[in-house]
């Protein structure tokens, strides 16, 4: 059993008012709920956290280094410029997966390619919230493969 | 219960084979099994079919407008520059899911920026051929969703 | 009296169910009828050609230079990046009008420079299938000059 | 029956003089009456006006949308970088039928991009003078179509 | 007390008809009797005029240089490419204001970036034409610090 | 009567002592107790706040938005590439005025194209601590249209 | 003995009062004084003119085609983005020297890169009012080349 | 000995009435007898294919993976972006010399740069169809490296 | 005998830990070991901070210019794009030296540009931690320059 | 009296040999008779040299440096990329004329933009040899202005 | 029988010790006696020479004019960006290969776009030193064409 | 004890002299002599040597090669451009340091970037010819680490 971190960036604590028409009624408790029955039906120990400032991502980052925990991350509007968050994934040594609930590949310029997808190992984009489950299934699947004897 | 079109690109075909430290050992068969698996315990209707050729893709995709199926689509190296395939896409009207088995954001300029997911609903790439699974999980919800009385 | 080949290239087989909107109601039967009404009109013999394969479209343009016919050539998806059918159109000894149903200078960035309209002698887009009729026209001037003794 | 507008913009007073390797020997009294012909035929009233200034080309656009007059319009050197004139044509609420000489997407950087294209309804290029012809009645088969009840 | 121009370039004259889903209902006469109104209000003399030649907004520009008066400049069209309009800014030696009825920063390419605002002291995008009145109580307050003895 | 936000980012707290030839001697007092004066004149009540932390003025945007406040932001150093502070001026629903003390556009490649600017309603930018007060003039006119009945 | 048109574009009426830490307190009188009597000394009859207005030019440029003279031209902010000037000069038959007062070269982006130098026959910059009267000198060498028997 | 394929792409079958002044009068029956008698000299068996269809192509190159066979590719008008060719190009675990008939490096932008080039193992452009015979002689002297003992 | 600030960004709190192959395996306790002995060497006295909030760089910068510290600052990952910790240098009065452990002008495209060296003084990139000490050194020579009576 | 040095750079040894179409038939040695009789009729020292090395001509400009000489230079094929030629110029106190013998502007990409023409005084292209005579006039006139008393 | 010049450029002096991973342990020596043993068996007199100056490639190009030699040249690091050695080459009036040991097109960006390729007549890379034998066969067979009656 | 090369590129030979407000007032000498100093503090033998030739400087890094010496390189104008150098660099198996002696990263574009920096070991630029001592005690201190037993 191996500790799964589901860390979400700025402006996700206002899902479900946040630009309805593009990213659903759903709110972040909503996603939490998801992510606690995935995580327990797989076996895994969840943290599920948010913060709108880039510092607290990273710290919670080398949180899950020294934990070696597994890692989903949303990291939102940080996604597309953030070298510092960059530099912190690069630290892991367990798998993660970055989630988007928007397909952003579809959107606007500003939107559209996540820096952090080149240095992550899976991404999944605009499955709406269902995408966190998805991402934690993603990782079960990939810390099971480390975990096997070669 | 709806059908599931699962479609495979150029070179496909020699997977397992084909840059085996990057693309993995698992063959197309192993992600057929998979995929029918999912499809059976959700209880869809599967056709999966692998082509080298982009007009037979199109094609499909046509059966797929004709019988509104949804689809699960890896479009291998035409991602990155067919028109005539986001063309055949966008004359859709059920969900697509667009799946790679690597992660395609994190490899060179060529094998970067899929032009299909401009248009697709959704994108998983990164999670080796089990991305096939979580693709029709996806699409299951989304048509779910698209059936629900509104 | 010459021989004039109509090419279409690919998902035009759907027009009239391909993003109406967009494309209009139109089918690629209502384009094939006015254009043999035109090329009858003017007394030119007709083939009228659809495909989705690109290789296909290349073999009728080397055809279309074996009969010394002149071409009105829809290559819709192919129109932005196929160096092959560029080539193709640049073997032909006899006039060439490149018809698109919508104007492409007004649309996305992936359907808006046709690659093939640095090579063909006229463009006419934004007309609706009403443009191969125009198309029609604009090749039987130029063959009625080509014809001319000089 | 509808008034036409049929504007020529900057050096083709010259025509038939100018660069006549690319544009040929016919001149503007030759497209006026092409013009003259085919409005007549086709029952509508023309108006042909030729300036080298941008100011009277937006001026004659202002009366066209008083006038409720389709549009022909060959922005020639103004064609590429004038938003004055792309601001004066989105006013209009007639169509406009965008007509240039010679292929513009076959010429030198400097002659490629209309930037009026991106708003005209659609664009005839490469026809020579006879691109007038078609030009209006392209605008004809436009006319006949808003009239129409719905 | 100081003279100040207010200048309006191309298509403006159309205000209220022009694009109103964009511009607005308000008229370019509505414009100048606010401006009228905040003049007098701050004391300072007022010339309001509109041109769709730029050769005729050069022109008030260097009567502006000779009358040693303020300017408020909506460029219109001419905003983002006329060097010509740019060199004769370049003259003035008193405070010119630039404004503009919608915020073209928000806007597409070919109406995104002045050309002017590299040399115009302040900018005032998207307040409608009561951005006008803003733009008289922010050339007031420069004239006012340029008055003052050092 | 509305709620009124006026919001400054990094290093204005600097104000008067920062590069004073570029941004004049003015403290970011001295503009609190402009916007205070012309808020009681238009009968609005004030909040005025300024941080260094990007997290700091989008929690100030939330509670704006929970508020239905309307904002002045000046956004300084973060105009340029925060993604999230963009992110949290779209979930606004009620007018944002961007206000900058120099004009950017007239600045280094660094300092010229505010990214908020393509979501702000308007912009003033070169009228000094002065713009402030142009800013809540401008929000005022903005709320009061809002508040009319249709 | 032929014609020679030395032709000013927009602003150079200003010249000596314009930003003259760069063009220098020389006037277009000194240059026209200058032009005069190096016309003179060659034999050449001289036209001399100044316009603010593009059509003005183009006019002027038809003009001189018809008289068959040979043309030193200043086109000033009209240099770097006019098709219509660069239209108008492609029509000509005798050599054409473009002159500019400072060294265009070395200025900012906007000022830097001649359209019309792309069809010149020679170009002269940076040698102030001086170097109207080479590029009279170097007209009239190639006039004299072009005149010898072959 | 090893098997060597020569593969030929779209518009090749035309050679010799292609564009003759710039791909010369030599047929590919001509290429195929060259190959072939370079081939018997060296020991090589050959295989010499062309195809307009860049699935075959494909397949064909899945065909040199499983046979061991070192491969000649002229990958024509496919050359510049087609990423499934590409691909296949990347599976083959034995050498591959690419070829052109003209030296592309000096010709139009839309064929000047070979994709496919960024993963062979060498190139050989502009010799005519004497690089076929080249391009065999380079492959027997890297099979012949490849073959020695370590 | 001046103050010298010695300030970290994002990560290097990690030193030693992350990507060693890339950094090395020494840690930041190791470089503050390192400064303090040359600062105490050279007669300066020493602060020395890491943080992973932008916002607290900039306010210690704040705090530099206070006390007219000479600084020696390693922006890690807030190097390549934050334009307030650029804005907050640009207020310094004293010399400040930028360190980089790697070379970053040899790394990928996300890490090789540095906004911060458009102004800082003088950069070393490479040298490891050394880096601190020559950066030391250098800021040293910089501020005993400074102290020279003119 | 000032001494003005002529430099010429690489190839231009084979002038009258090398692209006579494009350089003309003229030599350097007709180039060097001319500058000295015009030299000689100004009454300025002569020194005119040639080289194919890079480091030659720096050489020679530090020389006129030492000199105060004013230099008319031709950089031929260095013109373009060369720092270390433009690094040299920017050492010299007197002025420099830069002379092109074709109209550079008008030719290919890699001979368009001489990036000496960044930092040299003036620009002379297109006027053959006779731009060397040119050049000298110009220089003439600028060491005259220079030598007035102020 | 023709001579040939064999010419190679900076630091392949150094070939075999030079980066031996990417450009293998053959010797120049090993090269010059490949091209000996070639030029003997198709009968050609051979020069074969190296630098690392730019101005002795040139003056070597200049020697192949004046003997009417063809030429093999591997301009090594020059190739990039030596526009002298380009206007060298276009002086040349008999056939010139270019040869890279490595597959330059595979490499870096810096080594990646030979400007050299614009004008040689053919080119050959990534054969390794055997390269230079299938030059000096392509240009014999290219010398043997020129010297056939027409 | 190891050898040292310290390396200078061109106009190097003019400091003291060249653009003083930029460079300073020190001269080559007075680098050489810090540098002997430092050297002999250090134990390392000094070679110092300027060239404004490019070969030169080759030269010079084939025999740092051959003497196992680490180099102190300040390429000067050759940084930006040089691909002949860069290779040269590459060849090298000891440390090399690049020095500037100004910060190129806040210069003009032509000397911002170089491109040297891609392939050294570390960068020191901005610190004056102090940058020269800081580069042996950087080299010192990677020669004392190579050195090491492992």
């Amino acid at each position: 059993m191996s500790a799964i971190y589901v860390l979400n960036g700025p402006n996700l604590n206002m899902l479900g008012v946040r630009e309805p028409e593009l990213y659903g009624t759903d709110t972040l408790e909503d996603a939490r709920e998801g992510c606690a029955r995935v995580a327990a039906e797989l076996g895994h120990e969840l943290r599920f956290e948010q913060s709108n400032a880039e510092f607290q991502l990273i710290d919670w980052l080398h949180d899950a280094y020294r934990d070696r925990a597994g890692v989903v991350l949303n990291p939102a509007g940080l996604s597309f410029r953030s070298v510092p968050l960059l530099d912190a994934i690069k630290i892991l040594s367990m798998p993660i997966v970055e989630v988007h609930i928007t397909n952003i590949h579809a959107r606007d310029a500003a939107h559209r390619d996540s820096l952090m997808s080149t240095v992550t190992d899976a991404v999944i984009a605009g499955a709406g919230i269902f995408g966190y489950e998805l991402g934690i299934r993603a990782l079960d699947r990939m810390l099971a493969r480390q975990a096997q004897p070669v």
